[in-house]
């Protein structure tokens, strides 16, 4: 193929490189029929195919042929399950396949930063090693079946407010290390066919115009093959796009750039070099979806099923106090609130599915158990109505258990705008309330794609966060609450206890067209573990109807080079009396740094199935990455010679096995002594070491006589002085200064 | 003056000139005796003289004149006191004037941005209009007598850690408003002889050479006609030192620059222009220094019986349950603790006094009543001693009320160092609790510098924050205990409950040599505001034994210009049955704004007097700067039109009283449109309005056969949408656009 796009590239006008630059349309790529080009489609994802029933419309927002709609992102990534997505990947794959769909538009990779962004349900994690895990295997299992990917939106594209004008603010290290993480490992180890370049400005230039971006980071850096396509409507010169290394305009744009790229080449202001680099990159794209094109056909009913079992493994019980879940089909139950029959199961956007079945919890729990239902409260309304509280009220005094089914309606989340607080509606709130003061068996059930603040956490007995299921969630919450399934999802996100808690509080969502990232690496847990700040969930939390014992943890090694791997090996125990299935997490901490890191973060994960009283053992693989930072001055990934703790369990905040390992740097950074380097910097240089201890005798000498420092303030201070103060003392003069600076640089 | 320097300055040689941009030692300026040019003296404050003794020696070390010990800059500004620090100032000058010192070194007015810095207790406050009052009132009171002061450490010093070699990172604003501002109003309107430079750099430049501080920030804007002094060892570069306005380098250096600034001059690296004006500003002092010089002494008991006065208008009650202070001289007292015979009552380094005389509370107590006394701990270590403890809860069975001093030991706190945590040593602690257990009425007296943590604080009933108080401090305490005072001070600093609640936490001391103003603006009580987090006690927090109650807030005008003036009348009352001093807080509060700013911040204060029943009216005159930010594009203070919240009331957290106030700006800013304005800033314009109606009309119409967005939904992205992603969706075409910015733009 590649033989071929040369062959064709040669005989291409300038005029028809220039088409190809855009889109035919809304969702399909430009043919060259006389060269025998291809034009490929396009469709929307993630969690599902929207593609247009009909003839493309010129703005693609008619209804859309039916499809299984998976759980939205943030419900996957709760199963932190990298098979269990790999399965959604493949069925998606299908379903594209079987619709001629050449390239599905997700995963969505961004962080969660704050619990605001409109598009969060749309993405995986506050954690770039757990997003980018999840993103690698879902393009994997898409991918596997001809069908491209597009992971987005590429960069820092973390909130909707103005996104189109927004210019993000972020540090090197922040980058390097939070955001373009989330995508790094998913691009350099699943080579999604595309990379969906998103609308913002990133430091200062649009991400679609952004060199720095688009060439050096993404193809230099990590070695990207594939295409950039612009997020639809997101280019901003075309021109500069071309050079930036963004190679596809989406949509299309009825020529309107053509002629600018043509002018652009003509006056010299653009190379036909960086025009054949992009113009290579989309002939290739439209070979490759067509080549990778095949008939196929999907089982409706299978992917139905596997949505549910999907589901199922990604909700999160979150309180479970008397053990009041599981139900048993004998206890009279009260089923309450119209999200129970009108389930919300995806996000409102260009991701917005139309369902190929949908399946509500109310039915589902029907055919398990007999119920009494009460509307409770209208989802179209933030205002209580009393009459809905008082059915519901009555309903939940003759029962047993109440199940409560709240969450956000529709309007609260979507693609295009963000939250502007963290609360349910009023009249949810307080039907719960209201609840509680007659029955103290409440059950809640969310419904929603972003944490809320629980004001009410206190009253309920047990909340089961359903996030958004997807089209059988009903089903699967039917089967989580009467413990046909146990659940096994853990959060890959904080639930801060108050809106401001959050890292993001004092910069979200920015003013003057900017919003400068402030709380730089402390992104999620990474805030709250830094900040000692007891969150309402934590990252990584999640109950089983069974529980688990963690023991023996061992390395296999003390110390290793930062060329080596070492293996972490734990022993996890089932020890309740049902099977259960638990998200072992893996993180590491550097004891001591030269620069500013976070107390922990995640580097492992896996999730093991274990039948009661059975134990297995888990292995971790650990290289140079879990144990780096981002080091600015030699532009990679580095570590620091020392040691690191390993600490391993069941969440952030829940970690029993601890052990430590050394890991040696085989990178030597040389150090630069100048007259300003320290005394305590100095001393750890062997010839300097010498001299800082002959200055710390003279000081102590010259301030014994004063009553001003005690002597460990002057050792405390002197460490902290520079070279150049201790000529004022008369230590030493300009020739002692620069004798000893050239034996320090030697 | 003038002139007689213009003329010396012309006969000096280049050689002379250089000479005289150092000292001649560590506390004199050099005199030029063949043109009469005087040499004057120079001696560390702030709140006392520390004056060397005997002949001067090589570092300034030796044992000092005695001379009154004033409380600390912490505690000073507790008072919210204007006069009363202006008598301070006063007795200050006095001294100072008596033993021949020109130029007094201080007062300190860097902002506290951790409770970690080493020499926070020397500083003021939190907040930069407190601050720089306290600043303003200390330098007209030294000065008043023929007095220089230096104010000090100019700009960003805020930390003792690497403060040699640290390069702070702060962004225009936060400098402006936080940082510079608590200088800014001092210089301008107390015109400090001298201004002393940091050690720090300040975004990359050291202070000492930074042009941008020195010379286009204190000079160009703020109209500094003073000098700049290094701080001792502080000039990094001398040649560039000279070039950004620093004038006086401190201590002398034995000659060593002078030959650089002589070869610079030569080979043109310095033009004569720029050293000129240094030297004629280190002339002008020296003459200045002489000439207002005169013969003095002053009183040593009426200095000592200030120095109680004042501290005792300081002092801080911060609980006080059950009423159980003041006691009265008939109560069995047990006083407990090696701080009441021992007092902490200054901090560590270049302020250390030495004190003419020094009361302790032990003393002072026991003239008015019997008292019990148990040592307690060691001061000298950290760790619990069974034997004092078990004596000390021997004394406190065996009393009425306990009366505790427990504080931070003198190792605790110091220029030089700062501090790892906020904790009191253990053996302290474990005191407290140990007696709280056979004794409920439980009084802690605190000396201290800055914030410490109190986990005990639910275990005693009253808490007095003595702070550092001054040779007089133990009297102060021992009339505040029993009535003899009424408690009014209130706290310049907010203490929060832990460390890591703090808004530096995230970035304190910073590593690599540098450290980030991460947390901006929201400095103190502005982080706590806006991330709704609880203080232990907030900023501007103090009881009395009295009660006051306000009420009747009134403004002048509804609304103003921002070149107007508006008077704010508010009505206090003492509601109690003892006469007593309120410190009565003004904060503003801008209810909408398009830049980032804190919930409310200080804009006026006032101390008032009141006998039982009486009321009194305050009147506060708000101008320009009370409502305004710091404008980066204009590089001027700027007012929004709008709404103005104005709050008035007894502690930054306790505001019973608010009205608002529009302010009209006089400054208009032109905005400009551009292709990547967004609709929601283009309706702002009257003809961009009509457009964005349009759009969204179309809008509507289009997405209107789609289920992806609601009618709301479309609204709210489409105001954060460009105008340029508009031609995506057919709205307009580049023609249209354009004509429409040009239209926006005239």
């Amino acid at each position: 193929m590649k033989e071929n796009v040369k062959n064709i590239l040669s005989q291409l006008t300038l005029e028809e490189k220039a088409s190809l630059c855009s889109g035919q349309d809304f969702w399909t790529t430009k043919p060259i029929d006389r060269l025998g080009v291809p034009s490929i489609m396009v469709s929307d994802g993630p969690h599902g195919l929207r593609k247009q029933a009909v003839d493309v419309d010129h703005l693609g927002m008619n209804e859309s042929v039916p499809a299984t709609c998976f759980p939205a992102g943030v419900t996957l990534a709760s199963s932190w399950d990298r098979d269990l997505i790999g399965k959604v990947g493949v069925a998606l794959g299908e379903e594209a396949q079987t619709e001629n769909v050449a390239v599905l538009l997700g995963p969505g990779a961004n962080i969660k930063r704050s619990p605001l962004c409109g598009r969060n349900f749309e993405y995986f994690s506050e954690d770039p090693y757990l997003s980018s895990q999840i993103a690698k295997h879902y393009i994997m299992g898409v991918q596997s079946q001809g069908v491209g990917t597009s992971i987005k939106h590429f960069a820092a594209n973390n909130q909707e407010y103005k996104r189109m004008s927004v210019d993000t603010l972020v540090d090197e290290r922040t980058l390097r290390e939070i955001y373009l993480a989330s995508f790094e490992t998913a691009i350099k180890e699943a080579k999604p066919w595309t990379v969906m370049c998103a609308y913002n400005k990133l430091n200062g230039t649009y991400c679609p115009d952004n060199y720095r971006l688009l060439t050096e980071i993404l193809r230099d850096d990590w070695g990207y093959e594939g295409l950039v396509v612009s997020d639809w409507g997101a280019e901003d010169d075309r021109v500069e796009g071309i050079k930036a290394g963004m190679d596809l305009e989406m949509p299309g744009n009825g020529g309107r750039n053509d002629k600018r790229i043509i002018d652009a080449v003509n006056n010299g202001k653009l190379t036909m070099e960086a025009l054949d680099k992009v113009v290579e990159r989309v002939l290739s794209l439209a070979f490759k979806g067509t080549e990778e094109a095949k008939e196929m056909t999907f089982n409706k009913e299978e992917h139905d099923t596997l949505a549910k079992n999907v589901a199922s493994e990604c909700m999160v019980l979150l309180k479970n106090d008397h053990q009041i879940l599981p139900l048993h089909n004998k206890q009279k139950v009260a089923v309450i609130g119209e999200l129970a029959k009108t389930p919300r199961f995806q996000g409102g956007g260009s991701s917005h599915i139309n369902p190929i079945y949908l399946h509500n919890a109310y039915e589902e729990i029907e055919k398990i158990s007999s119920i009494c239902y009460a509307q409770g409260y209208d989802l179209q309304a933030d205002e209580p109505c009393e009459t809905l509280v008082a059915e519901a009220i009555q309903c939940a005094r003759d029962n047993e258990v109440v199940v409560v089914f709240v969450g956000l309606p529709d309007r609260y989340e979507s693609e295009g705008y963000d939250r502007k607080h963290m609360q349910m509606p009023k009249n949810q709130v307080q039907l719960i309330e209201a609840l509680s003061e007659v029955n103290e068996n409440i059950v809640v059930v969310l419904a929603n794609g972003s944490p809320i603040e629980m004001p009410w956490l206190n009253h309920v007995r047990a909340v089961l966060e359903g996030y958004l299921g997807g089209q059988a969630g009903g089903a699967a919450v039917a089967e989580l609450l009467y413990g046909m399934a146990n659940p096994s999802g853990k959060l890959a996100e904080t639930f801060p206890i108050k809106l401001k808690d959050n890292p993001s509080a004092l910069n979200f969502p920015g003013k003057e067209d900017k919003v400068s990232y402030q709380e730089g690496l402390f992104v999620g847990y990474r805030y709250y573990d830094a900040k000692e700040m007891k969150p309402l969930f934590p990252f990584g939390f999640g109950l089983s109807y069974t529980t688990f014992e963690y023991t023996d943890i061992q390395v296999d090694k003390d110390e290793i080079a930062d060329t080596d791997q070492v293996n972490v090996t734990v022993t996890v125990k089932n020890t309740g009396d049902r099977t259960g299935r638990e998200v072992v997490q893996l993180y590491v901490r550097d004891k001591v740094s030269s620069v500013i890191r976070p107390d922990k973060e995640l580097k492992e994960f896996a999730k093991v199935e274990l039948a009661p009283g059975e134990s297995k053992k888990v292995v971790f693989t650990l290289s140079k990455r879990a144990f780096a930072y981002y080091h600015v001055g030699i532009k990679d990934w580095h570590v620091e010679t020392g040691e690191f703790d390993i600490l391993v369990g069941a969440s952030s905040a829940n970690l029993p096995l601890s052990t430590s390992i050394k890991v040696n740097s085989t990178v030597n950074i040389k150090k630069v002594y100048t007259r300003n380097s320290v005394l305590g910097d100095i001393a750890q240089h062997p010839v300097g070491a010498q001299v800082v201890q002959q200055i710390f005798g003279k000081m102590r000498d010259m301030f014994a006589g004063s009553n001003l420092f005690d002597g460990d303030a002057i050792e405390e201070m002197g460490s902290t002085s520079t070279l150049r103060a201790m000529m004022m003392f008369g230590g030493m003069d300009e020739n002692d200064l620069e004798n000893l600076l050239e034996q320090l640089n030697a």
